[in-house]
């Protein structure tokens, strides 16, 4: 068993794609066996951080909608976005327009957003209008020199009705508008992962990082210094994420496919209770010997 | 008087910004001086083509919104990108899902877009909502090789209420969000120029280009090895251009700021009747004599 494989004492869990599948009228549903699996997880007595890019709701409104679907969740496991934007602002004096979803305004509360300098801009999902969208261009072409702060960089992710645009591509429609670089806060950003590697008091080799997006999660996590985990869930495309991936593969059957199968693994079925946390960490260096860290390459090919 | 400047024989007009603002109930403002322009530069002999990335319309109802306003222009002498579209859809078979203007799509009458295998961005304005992009956007992701063509790539054009989000910015998001490279028809697109080129039967050493975009029309028109002129109206904003354009340059006074000001410095002011053709190249020599080309340093900065 690998030293470091011993030394694990954290977890670090995306939420959509791999917790549940968002949208529809109930927000979205929980992805088979996952709720189950943050329950085992915890008893397992690993530290545990949700570290989610997700910017359609407050913090609160986002863990009550979770611990609605079942599962054990609080505000203070959850690293987000909106409330790191909160202290860049404050530490830069930055006033922001805002082009984010309703939900989320709330986290800007106590911002100043009166003669705007900069431009923030979340999943704003529905407020995503051809209007909104030259209104935020406007403040940012006004501005001798354009700051586009954008909460995230995701490509897209999946809705129960299927996949969505992410406030990447309105990113890169206002970066390619205003000749001007966002600065990313959330995932893929390193300090994003520090901020929440800090909060669980965990350092990078002793973490791992379960999610469906092969750069926002395992890229940027393993530029982290963490190991990461992607699940087949949420937005998953076998196609994207090559041979080795593909159920014809040797490997296919040892890889994990949900949250469930990923805690199942690491648990190690059948082992008596006292042997638990041996087998659990004999388990994880099993699994993690089977996947190899990712490749630039593999990274650069990643669509998602 | 350069050799080239005696055997200038046509002149291509960039539209929007150079001879009217688009917006507003009536379709758009001509901007002062231009319809008087294009109707001297046609008296003069030289031949004319208005070269558009224009898409908000079929180009039968541009040419009539134009006429309306006092101009010259007939449906023969524009080149605009949706025809140039439809010959590329007929060539390589391809069935397009429209992301367009509703008041272009009668240019895609005759192309059949069942079962789409390739998605055609135009300047959709207010169509550009989030539930279109993400229609776009999923055609897209759901084919092997994405096929994505491009009506333009412009940044933002100027409005009679403002500057607005052009096709270019959109046709980046989908870019980034299916990791693919848009085709673009339209300026600054070599094909289009040699297009608008073989209609007028003049040589890219024998025409100019004048337009108010740096990149589109400056920067393609000098790629395709024909002279440019960069008016001050329309997008045109000094801080973009650099500081040989301020005002307070010597040669600030030399260059022109309109359609009206270009025509009236090619022509000579208080050219004798039959001194004019003698005069009148005189006049193109003196001022690109004053107008050295754009360097790749100034176009990389250029922002529209």
């Amino acid at each position: 068993m690998a030293a470091w494989a011993r030394a694990v004492r954290g977890l670090l869990l995306d939420v959509s794609g791999v917790l549940y599948d968002s949208g529809g009228e109930g927000g979205g549903v929980p992805i088979a066996g996952s709720v189950e699996a943050v329950r085992r997880i915890k008893a397992a007595g690993l530290k545990l951080q949700f570290c989610t890019n997700e910017t359609q709701a407050t913090r609160e409104k986002f863990v009550k909608k979770l611990q609605g679907m079942g599962f054990d969740i609080s505000m203070a496991e959850v690293t987000a976005p909106a409330p790191a934007a909160c202290r860049i602002l404050k530490e830069r004096s930055l006033r922001p327009h805002l082009l984010v979803h309703n939900d989320l305004v709330p986290e800007f509360a106590e911002i100043d957003k009166t003669n705007p300098n900069c431009v923030v801009i979340g999943d704003a999902a529905e407020n995503f209008t051809y209007a909104n969208l030259n209104e935020a261009f406007r403040v940012l072409i006004g501005m001798e020199k354009p700051v586009l702060i954008s909460l995230g960089r995701g490509r897209y992710y999946k809705e129960t009705d299927g996949l969505k645009l992410d406030v990447g591509a309105y990113m890169k429609a206002l970066e390619y508008a205003c000749d001007v670089e966002a600065e990313v806060v959330g995932k893929p950003a390193k300090m994003f992962f520090e901020s929440a590697l800090a909060e669980m008091g965990v350092p990078p080799q002793q973490a791992i990082m379960i999610g469906d997006d092969i750069v926002s999660d395992v890229g940027g996590a393993q530029r982290c210094g963490m190991r990461a985990l992607q699940v087949r869930t949420g937005k998953y495309r076998q196609e994207v994420n090559g041979s080795s991936s593909s159920s014809s593969s040797p490997n296919s059957r040892r890889q994990p496919r949900t949250l469930k199968d990923t805690e199942v693994m690491l648990r190690g079925s059948g082992a008596a209770c006292e042997r638990w946390k041996h087998l659990f960490f004999r388990a994880i260096s099993w699994l993690l010997s089977c996947t190899a860290p990712l490749g630039d390459n593999r990274l650069k090919q990643a669509r998602n």
